[in-house]
């Protein structure tokens, strides 16, 4: 293959799940992260931006991201460095440097496109816009309730209405497993299936285990907890460590916060969420809004990535998937533009006209029509064109 | 060296030429970008996104960056990409491909992060954000005018108020030189001198030439070819050639609608500006702020670039780089921050506080007291702190 064919096969390829954003869409990510933004600001996070590109080494590895999504590339100093495949690590970085005096509790956000190498064409996204924050330092139920609330004030200042957060904790189930299992091994598989959302997999794996009835009775009604916050008193019933029990302690308490937060609407209890297979230390959740596939977003408790980063901190935070949110949304934006088409000698007189217009928050495209190929199609694209051309001014 | 090892070196550091955006820095960006693009949009430009990774052939290769400074990669199929190393390329792709029918002029806009790898340590950065616009399939005179009267508004609104535009023409200089050296080496070399800014190199080069003191006199004398529009007309004497005239002819037009546009106070001629090595095709221009070492934006005509993407077109833009403008323009912006410390027990009366507060535009933290270890180191960085704390409310 000659690099003239490759030329011309590549000319108008983008990567395997990269896209381009035009103008339409554009207007409408950029009004619903000012919304967003808007709103996190004002519950006192403050945002920061961190490089595309971090070390292998420090980013990579600690974050929640399989080492097979990351894109990668050498230095050219021979160190590898990789695309952010998310922004918790990153902000993890930031925070527990010296920049912050480590003065918790640190409430800091990002808006910001992560990198995830996709495999298949038509697949997902391979690079993308997240919105979110972090709350670090504070491992009160209160800071859970707080990320929660924000979330879902955030989501309804972006204009969503119908949305659902699925609300679990990773230490009910480990839990449970823990004691009906007793080893990590058996309790790795079947976290893998939740994390997968495959019921029907767990059902037939726990089926086949060398278990009491009663055991396997047990690990089937972990299914069912899913629904209203009433569903914790048969979590209960289900265990006795005191681990799974102070699990179901802290939702609870957070449940009660977020009462007088007035989302409880917005919630569902729901104690088979994984989310990831390790990374979350406490309680986590995801979030479903109609006619979307995937979680439009998801967080949790974090409480054991700063001791990667020798500061030892708990941490709970959500991040948020633009497009999808946007996809949610299902508006359209277009923008109104007016056009001022002139001829040279006129040009004083458009450019008043037009700055006139700009004046007052229009949106106009001034155009030289000698400059023009075809006028009647240009013209097509506009709600007002005003023409300044020869010894009078027409308008159309 | 151990992985061990390596991860303690590397545990807070980020790669070459990368940094963090820290929240005072964050806001001034924010509203200084803000500003930008308003105006860019009031001039009817139509913001697009592009992907951050493009293919190599078809970016990196027609990307006017030199390959040494691009940041490359392998995807899992075996084909090389590149970080984007400027938004010209990829606009010219979206805008070649057939999203927009081919309906010219096209007027786009951006603003994005760009890459270059670095070699040194404290050098220049490797991934940094631009402004700009592309005005597409416009040969006009007018198109270049509006494109730099554009720049003067967004400088201005972005609050930056003494700079200077240096605006040249390629064609000039490639013409003075094919007339006095005849070939395409030679003027490489000078033209090399001019691109590096070298003007004492340019002077001891052209001494040792093999040309009468007549030449010579033409090739020193173009190096004096800077100051007001006037000096189109010393500039006139020293050739003849029609490229040469029509060159400064276009130059001529330009500033004429640049008056009508009220901008030329901000302008000054400067024909020896090269920019790129190759790349431009008619006039371009660099801007220049005060306390600022490099320029702070640059553009110009380029009409060959579309022809790479098989559908030729001439095209004019520019491209601002926002850090060195927010240099330029040397404030500071710190948000104010209140916040509200509560105890569980009144949450609910806390909640409602805040949400007073924030409903007129004020941020504001909320904090569970129990969430501090030091309530007076942490209150410290607040404007204002209310407290929700036992029986009654107490304000500091």
């Amino acid at each position: 293959m000659t690099t003239g064919v490759l030329t011309h096969m590549f000319m108008f390829e983008k990567p395997l799940g990269m896209v381009d954003t035009l103008p339409n869409l554009y207007e409408v990510k950029k009004k619903t992260r000012n919304e967003m933004t808007n709103e996190i600001e004002g519950w006192g996070f403050e945002f920061i931006e961190t490089p595309t590109l971090e070390y292998y080494e420090t980013v990579g590895v600690q974050s929640a991201i399989l080492d097979q999504q990351l894109f990668k590339l050498l230095d050219q100093q021979g160190h590898t460095l990789v695309l952010r495949p998310d922004m918790t690590a990153p902000i993890a970085r930031v925070a527990a440097s010296k920049l912050f005096n480590n003065l918790y509790p640190q409430r800091l956000a990002y808006s910001a496109n992560v990198f995830r190498a996709q495999q298949h064409e038509g697949g997902r996204p391979a690079e993308f816009e997240q919105v979110g924050v972090e709350l670090i330092g504070d491992g009160t139920s209160s800071a859970d309730a707080e990320v929660i609330a924000l979330m879902v004030s955030v989501l309804k200042k972006a204009g969503l209405n119908n949305f659902k957060i699925a609300i679990g904790h990773i230490g009910y189930a480990n839990a449970l497993f823990k004691e009906v299992l007793g080893n990590q091994e058996r309790a790795d598989v079947l976290r893998r299936f939740l994390y997968e959302k495959n019921y029907v997999g767990y059902r037939e794996h726990v089926k086949n285990l060398p278990l009491s009835s009663i055991d396997k009775e047990r690990l089937f009604t972990l299914l069912t907890l899913r629904g209203g916050i009433e569903k914790v008193n048969e979590a209960k019933e289900l265990v006795s460590s005191k681990e799974a029990l102070n699990s179901l302690e802290e939702i609870s308490q957070i449940w009660s916060a977020l009462e007088a937060y007035q989302v409880t609407d917005y919630l569902k209890l729901d104690l088979n969420i994984v989310s990831h297979m390790s990374y979350y230390t406490g309680v986590l959740f995801e979030v479903y809004a109609d006619h979307v596939g995937f979680p439009i977003g998801n967080g949790g408790r974090y409480d054991h990535l700063f001791e990667k980063f020798n500061r030892a901190a708990p941490a709970t935070g959500f991040g948020l998937h633009l497009d999808r949110l946007i996809e949610a949304l299902n508006v359209t934006e277009e923008a109104t533009l007016q056009c001022v088409i002139y001829s040279q000698e006129r040009r004083t007189e458009a450019i008043s006209y037009a700055t006139e217009l700009r004046q007052s928050n229009k949106r106009v495209v001034m155009q030289d029509i000698t400059g023009i190929k075809d006028v009647d199609a240009y013209t097509k694209k506009f709600e007002e064109v005003s023409y300044f051309i020869g010894s009078r001014k027409e308008e159309l």
